[in-house]
């Protein structure tokens, strides 16, 4: 008799962004004359780059002819992209990171929700809290977790790093020693961001007790400051024992087109045990590649051209984020991230709960958000608004939420 | 610490398809002067149909404008998508399956890989012999199947199927009772159909024992015959009890462009629980659906120019299956598949092993096939030869090993 996974029923629902459609459409139908402006969900709007489309028009033309059809992709993404990232990502920025390191794939979410598969299923875990849902819930799914405490809102065999305004929202050590730490930096969704000194106190960490990191390096194109890694591998012995997860999402605006990339070095092991080899065969078993025309789509945007408008569209959205950042400071307003990171996290003022401060916004300033205990009981009272938007309904939020 | 998924530990090498690149080179190395055909590897090479090129140009040029952009898709797949594919693929057959039971993927072998989590890891799989290796192989890793024997290439805790020429390579309904049932047909690698009052058996077994069947209809397009279905869902009761993988990379030659899907039906429940919310929480967690581009591409072939191009390349590549088939029997040769699939699986002659008519088929004919026995033990003495190579280097082909 085939029974299911019953790890899955541990889940609780996953409504906040539900929960957040349902709120917006109840106001929106009592209020048709509001204008409502979205700065809740992490999705991109500029349109892809030029150099962009011009690549996958070019290998869709290749698609349609005999001679440059191109079938199945190798599994663990083309030479050229891989050739490109290695150069370009890592080497230039001092990391030894060889081309046959980086495994291609069609996003981070996904290789970040995988990647726990290649571990055993009684390791524990450690994450920030608040915390991107994907790391948790993945390894709920696997059974890693123990169960869910709805009085908490915490797993019972998880160790949470509470990220709080005293701590500038960047994680202690954990006293108790899990096995996987999963660090996200720049962060979904505080937009804190860690020195490279701090980060390699974790690298040193990790590998003294033979931990393995997980590093969510997704927002790495935001980093405006100096002294803030890109990579986890610019710290000494990161390539002992830390995995990394980019994506071309949030540097490229490819949230519809999917791809990412994550790269587990040859020397990282576990207990001699060889990640590498693992995370192949699992590409190879259930995976087959990123489309060819999407790989094209990546590599351009390592051209001088590409580079250059790519950079421009992430200005973009530095500027959204400057004009949030700056426009509530001046309101009054507690507000970190926004410097490094596409995220403004923002103290709920007068001692507001994250949902009572979402619903104030939206109908007071008629303004979208996200409440901050949707990433975990240690965002409440926080709130999360995203450089996404465009520049004009940026600046006109920013305008109504001063004038509250 | 961190420990690894040992798991993973007992999977034997998977060297089908290196082993053959190895030996190839070493041939053609010593042999510069030979044309090697090469009819092995399950890839096609027929350019995209032109109604998909131009959806691929179309949808390029939306991602370009601001206006048309478009970001994250629903993880389940695009309503336009769904509706078309709920609507040509099933409704028009009879099947009753709606579009919200369709979740798209990027291919049939992701989703064939992943389908297993959604399982307790104690359930008991059924697999035929031979196979494709990902069903066993995704199960080995998650821990379902017990250990590996050399001396019989089988895992310990699988039911395993024999397909021989005495039951025409269509399974027998197995003495022991597994949990999950997986079913190929058209089948890879034998070619081999079942018909309707066949199949119907399958899920009258598979409802009378509340096992599930993993049906895998990857080749469904290439089914020429009466009374051979299309879906699993032309026999009665099978929303009760089956789960449906479809792919876009036969059909259309999506190899490259990766897209496919899996229909869960609403209905389908393991000792009442339903399979739905389960894959759509794994997709909602782990993926983050296929490109707004490629699920244009795939609405394209639904078309009636789409469709009209894509029967043409079908055609293509049956006509191929024909004339190896009529080729290889006029010549002497016990063959079968390849009237309702683009395998052609063949009896090696004269009591050859597997790898010894390789040996014999790459030396005296220069041509590349792939051994029977690479698919599980079941496959010794068989060998396959697709039908997606080019017409005239098929027919080629063809000529030398009549000649042989």
């Amino acid at each position: 008799m085939a029974t299911i996974n019953k790890n899955y029923l541990k889940l609780p629902g996953s409504y906040l962004f539900s929960d957040i459609a349902k709120k917006v459409k109840k106001f929106a139908d009592a209020n048709p004359e509001a204008e409502i402006i979205r700065l809740g969900i992490g999705d991109v709007t500029r349109p892809l780059a030029p150099a962009v489309i011009k690549a996958l028009h070019a290998a869709v033309d290749e698609m349609g002819q005999a001679e440059t059809f191109r079938g199945y992709a190798p599994d663990l993404g083309y030479e050229f992209l891989r050739d490109t990232i290695a150069r370009e990502d890592f080497q230039k920025r001092g990391c030894d990171i060889a081309p046959d390191e980086i495994f291609v794939s069609d996003g981070a979410k996904c290789d970040c929700g995988n990647i726990q598969e290649l571990f055993a299923t009684d390791n524990r875990i450690a994450v920030c809290d608040p915390v991107y849902p994907v790391y948790v819930d993945s390894n709920v799914m696997a059974g890693r977790t123990g169960d869910y405490d709805p009085t908490t809102d915490r797993f019972g065999n998880v160790v949470y790093m509470t990220c709080s305004a005293e701590n500038g929202f960047v994680p202690q050590l954990p006293e108790e020693k899990p096995d996987l730490i999963y660090l996200c930096f720049p962060n979904n969704p505080t937009g804190a961001v860690i020195t490279k000194n701090e980060l390699q106190k974790w690298v040193d960490y990790a590998n003294e007790n033979d931990c393995v990191i997980l590093y969510d390096a997704a927002y790495e194109a935001f980093i405006t400051e100096e002294n803030i890694p890109h990579s986890i591998y610019e710290c000494d012995g990161a390539k002992n024992c830390a995995v990394e997860f980019r994506s071309f999402s949030k540097t490229a605006g490819f949230t519809g087109l999917r791809l990412g990339f994550t790269v587990i070095p040859k020397d990282l092991t576990c207990k001699g045990e060889k990640l590498h080899p693992l995370w192949a065969r699992r590409h190879g078993t259930k995976y087959n590649g990123a489309p060819y025309i999407v790989q094209r789509a990546g590599e351009a945007i390592y051209t001088p051209e590409g580079r250059a408008q790519i950079m421009e569209q992430i200005g973009y959205y530095r500027e959204n984020a400057k004009i949030i950042l700056e426009g509530l400071q001046s309101a009054g307003y507690t507000v970190s991230g926004g410097v490094n990171a596409p995220y403004i996290w923002l103290k709920c003022p007068d001692g507001m709960s994250s949902w009572q401060f979402f619903d104030h916004l939206l109908q007071k300033a008629n303004v979208v958000g996200t409440p901050g205990v949707g990433f975990g009981p240690g965002g409440e009272g926080y709130f999360r608004l995203t450089a996404f938007g465009d520049r004009d309904k940026t600046a006109q939020a920013v305008e109504r939420i001063k004038a509250l």
